[in-house]
């Protein structure tokens, strides 16, 4: 691992890429990020992104490091010095460092800290071909997951439930209905229609789930948002995923119950063709 | 500030203080922490903090990163090294540095940091003279609270939202019922009886709760563990909260609804000394 890490202003090498441990990202959870893929070398959504990042931060009252041009300069600058031709952008916004407490600091100059991930070929994933077989876990997060934190332990936690299970995903369930999944939005399929949450406090507003939905649309697909339950999901006739990392995803197993023949179905993988077609199309 | 911290072996200098950007701790609030006081140089109930923190680890299947042995010893170098006579250690362990992925990394080391707060006179804070004003805030945490986590986010914003209604802390309620405070166990008095929500997921199981509720019981004390709501406590002859670092702190307001005759109560008062007595005697 030798990649060039974005700190604060500096590019560094990722062995010195640190903050400091009175970080509020590092004490309280205190943090937003995104993630943003890049394809062929170009940033897939970079606005959108920048959008959710804005009114994560509004949400939670923390200042802006750098204004939308410079996010997207530093990105770009990164794809090059890292050579990344397909992967992902992870960035994140901490309120800064300050001696611990838990009020926020009134002089605190927040940080922000950017990296790359290479994913060679990740636009045809051996797994999207195959599709994900996902258990359910009950939902016990917060109840703010429309703003992007860094207070992911519960997610990690069900992506290791999944794994012990010999799954690769975790559905959250909440009162009978499905959240989402541990980094990614839910969807079912049932005659042709396609559901998923409605947006709330509930669930994150997915760049990647936004642009699906109107693709899906213009596409002349039924499309519904409204709740599901786990039971429903189930009783599918097809499942997927959408993430910024993962694009499109067919689920193919819920809970040991197989979808349909238990292979991708037809509406994910004509979605996930259309979405990778788009991205790349639209990619700055 | 030129305090000395402790990182992963090192005793540093603050400003030279630093966890690696992909430490989990930073990306996921894959941490947990203790905050252990001190009096006189003397560290308050270390057994019990080491002990809950050993809990916090196996919960979430996170590897300890020394002994107690070893714990003890840093805790004393640092109140050494940093003069501390009246203060705070706080302590943060968490899964250590690795790629980002939502899964565990198989082999990371975890990262243990601890660094002081002096805090002069704190057992005879003017605040604890007073008493705190608190306001009532919805509890939305995750359903995990009895490990501590660094997923402090709320909490914080609850600070927040109390220093703007002009109080001190926040209480947060759940169905009707009181949970704790953004960094305290909760209490109130009615008619010479004492009220505490009991042990479960939803709060944290504190060390000084532990120590309080057994040094009342001991001075003969009626104590009754169970929910208790909003209302009632707006109703409650006195009230008062429990941490490691304000000991025991009478609440003389609730939402605008003053306690008794607006000043500290009498079993809030005698805990309090009672607690800080046992403290010094026992410290170690």
């Amino acid at each position: 691992m030798d990649r060039i890490v974005y700190v604060n202003g500096d590019y560094v090498p990722e062995s010195e890429a640190r903050v400091s441990v009175f970080d509020r990202g590092f004490l309280f959870a205190d943090a937003v990020y995104e993630v943003t893929s890049v394809l062929d070398g170009k940033l897939i959504d970079f606005a959108g992104h920048a959008r959710r990042l804005q009114r994560s931060l509004g949400e939670l009252e923390m200042p802006a490091p750098v204004d939308e041009e410079t996010l997207l300069q530093i990105h770009r600058e990164l794809v090059v010095r890292n050579g990344i031709e397909d992967g992902l952008i992870y960035l994140q916004v901490t309120r800064g460092a300050a001696d611990r407490d838990f009020a926020y600091p009134e002089d605190a100059t927040p940080t922000l800290v950017l990296f790359t991930q290479a994913k060679p070929g990740m636009a045809d994933s051996p797994a999207s071909r195959k599709g994900a077989r996902v258990i359910s876990i009950p939902d016990i997060r917060w109840g703010r997951r429309d703003i992007k934190t860094v207070q992911l332990l519960y997610p990690s936690m069900g992506k290791m439930m999944a794994k012990k299970a010999g799954c690769d995903d975790a559905w959250m369930v909440e009162d009978g209905a499905v959240t989402e999944g541990t980094s990614n939005n839910a969807y079912i399929v049932k005659g042709r229609k396609i559901f998923t949450r409605n947006l709330s406090h509930d669930i994150l507003h997915g760049i990647t789930r936004a642009a699906v939905l109107r693709l899906a649309r213009e596409a002349q697909m039924e499309v519904e948002e409204r709740t599901f339950t786990i039971d429903e999901a189930k009783a599918a006739d097809e499942a997927f995923t959408t993430s910024a990392s993962a694009f499109v995803m067919p689920v193919v197993e819920i809970d040991g119950v197989q979808l349909g023949d238990g292979t991708p179905g037809p509406i994910a993988r004509r979605l996930r063709e259309v979405y990778l077609d788009e991205s790349r199309k639209t990619a700055i």
